[in-house]
């Protein structure tokens, strides 16, 4: 069998050992050959390729990154490829297609699937938001960098008796808020499911200072917002949802509580540091286990899906379901955290 | 309502993250009052105990240990504790205990429970072996600690063209061998679940010298054993279940390694730096999600009964269920590890 | 002896080992009281303190922050409670007065040893940046932390093609940024003691560009700037050493280089985590060992001195040293530096 | 110029860091050739090298190991080489040596050097016990990984109110001992320097139980030994230095302590771990800084000479100093450490 492989959308650690998976059990078990596509579809498109063997994914599990590279490609140009899919395969030589990626990636895969190209999908998401998976790998290395941090902030906090509010990944779906929030022991979490006020923080503020517990953390995802006109420090423009604009919300928080309390309050971003670098073992783990279940579903020529985690099991999921919808923080498990502030 | 803690067993990071979700939870929401018996069971039958409040709590979600303790107890005291146990929460002014503990601690818990007091568990194994949840905390912070040991071995055995033999936890189930050897990038990895043959070792290492990858890192449970017979460097004493004692298992294979292959194999047995620590930020999130539903549990009156994760929810399982059997690796997870050898 | 300790200024990982090791010290060989001043001079003048004794200290050696805390003085405050020292330390019973902090904190201890006071000084900064000692402990900590984000952002950097810009501490002193990019593999490093040109920043980058290398990590120190006139991000105020200000400098050069190269440039703030946290081995070493000489110098009555890592010693130097100059990055080390990008 | 580059003895954290260094200081700023020879002076004496450049170092900052492999070399073939040296200098068409090593590649550098080969060495050892520099690469990497096992024995040793007994790594010289024991908060440090009488470590226990601190960590050097006669778990015989030999000294203390103190002892030896892995921000650095002042001191023809650590600068020290006599831990640094206990 020959298998191409891509990753595409931004990257995530985990994804290199995805690729070591495919290529170990590939070659070594089934005795196939596989190919890697530079930069995404953009490689499948422009055939751009390179044979990948077990020297060359040697010594990459624990790399962050990708070593196919990851770009954006013009939508007109996707476009084109599903039209063309069976034939594009066919000049490529490839009996199946193993796209890496997230939600963008996998509506891809879908349209190439359904236009004809076998197809097998692996999900990849540091927002954890992908549909019909538990889980997907880099998710939690990007828990872990945030949680190191809050660990980090919450002595200087203390020592200092000041608010701190650190500005996670997570555009509109809250998981790493959530969890590095629970983990880090932050006192307040504000996700994008559900608008915050910023009063509340306020007082849960006032009373921690008021219990001798001088110092606080709060930790927000990047599309967090709050109740519609309840801070000030908005940009005044209106989002397509009917929303106020805050240029960076960590930071445009940071500035609410400091004026509302009265007590030093500082934001810190950690942008990219949290999908950079090494993967966890647990990611590691995911990785490897999806690449190896990759290449299994495209033996037994189940193609149209992509590898899922379901309790401890690795099933194979309609593509379809990966895309429906957002998988989205539900009501209970902010419950949960909530009691532990 | 007036809820008892304690932990029993060896200790395991995120046991103080279910002690303070427990109180945050039980105090803040409920306005419960909980007092944690020291040193496990010994603790409940002597009645040494402390109240413990928001204050006492502070500080510990990170911290590895219990802030409890955790003791032996000798077998005869526990079964006058059982023969007593409406009469001994009576004493105590109990209305529901949680213990935190592995499936010794569970058997007990359910003894307990059979006899009359209301119990709700909190499964603890860092060996991950418990049945009927997808994992317990503490696991994978022991992974994540021997893979970073694999990590680090990797270039010194690369470097010196040498043979590594880590030894990991896992007396009966291979669980922290099986994820830390795949997250570790092992070339080879020996569980307790299936005897291994030195001969498959000594090939695999041979034909990675032969195709230039001139070293190998072995991970091993402690648990793990060889086909009898097949090793040189046993103790010649047989054990309970007919099969010979190894004084080391990672220290005898890496001296007959050495003598097979000729080559320089070195023994590191990781021991205890596994279960001490500040737990991963996944084991505190899921032993604070398990400390939050051991509470709700009581407060629905739902006893007898242990929290579990089932996929991504905590559900309640009957104590029973949990000591049924032990939860081993199956072949199909050895499979997919085997593939990236 | 009765021995008073206070911390002051920015918090530093170490603060708490200087103070467990001062009370060992103290305490266990000669017998000593001690007593901590709570927020820095505040509680020196004010009179608030607790007895710090070996239970107190338990523990400390690893957490981050200080166990007394820290806070601004009004100046007028300090110069009342320098006309009155010798008043002040005969009223709070003190033999000896060790105050750990940076430049204004052994400032202030000059001007309270000149008036009389009997003081040991033991110098904090995360900045590196006072004269006469080789390293102040919570820099090598500082510089681990900026250093594993230039480690993770390498890999996202490496798979999108992109130029990361990433800002650490140094307002006057370019350490951090200097010995981080070194050791994070940065290809820029621009510091407070040389104006940057971005011009040859974006001749770097090209440069890599060119030859295949497809992204860039700059580091770049908080109080870096460039030569004037040759950034348009800047925020066209005059600051009072007649160069421009910009509005954080990590952003605004992301912002021209991106604007410059028509590539990708993300800006990192590492802010606050390079403070807080858990210290490196050096820095607990380096803390202990000068809480160890601070007691020691005290009880020879070598007062208005600190104490110095010189090589491998620690020596005792007259608190003028400290604040005669700020030590800042030599020619030569950012020319050792430069050969590596 | 051509250089010549070689990795020897035990590997260490930083070795990648020299080789890179080297390597773009020559190519980039002097526009040398460098090649490297394989495995230690054995590839120099077979001839097996290859060139380096740029790409070839590229991404090995941060790795553990040496991409030059290092392996022991049969003394008679050194002689040899010593007794050709110019000849094999100029066969090679090398203008300078450059051997990173430790004291037996240091002191085979002198002969090459003596005998007229032009040589500049980097000194490397883990154990920082080389004479005129004040620290050595792979040090800090070393102390950094036991001291963070010894954070994490220190919750397990807590919890279950045991005594842990940590073997580091120092045959001769007790640095990594003493390092990573005051930053790891050991309470007894046993040092090759000073023989130890296992009695003051019962005491130690004792009292510390006696005032309800219910555990202890106890670190211990590879190379530390008894008393004469004081302990029971030797193996009788007498080494060379008429001292009983024990198997594996942490393993017999443990042994040796809990038949004294009737209470739980447990080893845990570290072994490889402190050697393998990603070199420390601070020895990346001082890695980096020793490459670029070997290629200086060659362009200068400052042969015969390695480069050392003094204070903040790196200066060019005779060979023979560096193996005049090992680095020992002094008394008084001793001393500092004990008072922490």
């Amino acid at each position: 069998m020959r298998i191409g492989v891509l990753t595409a959308g931004g990257d995530c650690p985990g994804l290199n050992a995805v690729i070591r998976s495919v290529v170990h059990r590939a070659v070594a078990a089934h005795g196939d050959q596989v190919i890697g596509f530079e930069d995404g579809y953009k490689g499948l498109l422009d055939g751009y390729y390179r044979p990948l063997d077990l020297t060359g994914v040697s010594g990459i599990l624990s790399r962050g990154g990708t070593i196919l590279g990851s770009a954006r490609l013009e939508k007109g140009r996707l476009e084109d490829a599903v039209a063309n899919a069976p034939a594009l395969a066919k000049k490529l030589g490839i009996d199946v297609l193993i796209p890496i990626g997230g939600e963008g990636t996998l509506t891809a895969a879908r349209m190439l699937s359904d236009a004809g190209m076998p197809v097998v999908g692996v999900p990849k998401t540091i927002d954890n938001d992908i549909n019909a998976t538990d889980r997907t790998f880099g998710f939690d290395t990007a828990v872990g960098v945030a949680t190191e941090a809050m660990d980090r902030l919450k002595t200087t906090a203390e020592s200092h008796q000041r608010v701190m509010v650190v500005e996670v990944m997570g555009r509109h779906a809250g998981w790493i808020a959530l969890e590095s929030g629970m983990a880090g022991g932050a006192h307040g979490i504000c996700l994008p499911e559900r608008p915050f006020d910023p009063a509340d923080l306020v007082k849960m503020v006032e009373e921690r200072f008021a219990r001798g517990k001088k110092f606080a953390v709060i930790c927000v995802a990047e599309g967090a917002h709050p109740i519609d006109g309840s801070m000030d420090y908005g940009t005044g423009e209106i989002d397509q949802f009917g929303h106020e604009r805050f240029k960076g919300i960590g930071t445009a928080l940071a500035h609410e509580l400091e004026h509302r309390l009265g007590k030093e309050a500082k934001p810190v971003i950690l942008g990219h540091v949290q999908r950079g670098g090494t993967p966890t073992a647990y990611d590691r783990v995911l990785a490897t286990r999806f690449g190896w279940h990759a290449v299994e579903a495209a033996h037994r020529g189940e193609f149209g899906k992509f590898t899922a985690l379901r309790g401890t099991d690795i099933d194979m999921v309609p593509l379809a379901d990966a895309v429906s919808e957002l998988k989205t923080v539900p009501e209970y498990r902010m419950a949960e955290a909530e009691s532990v502030f």
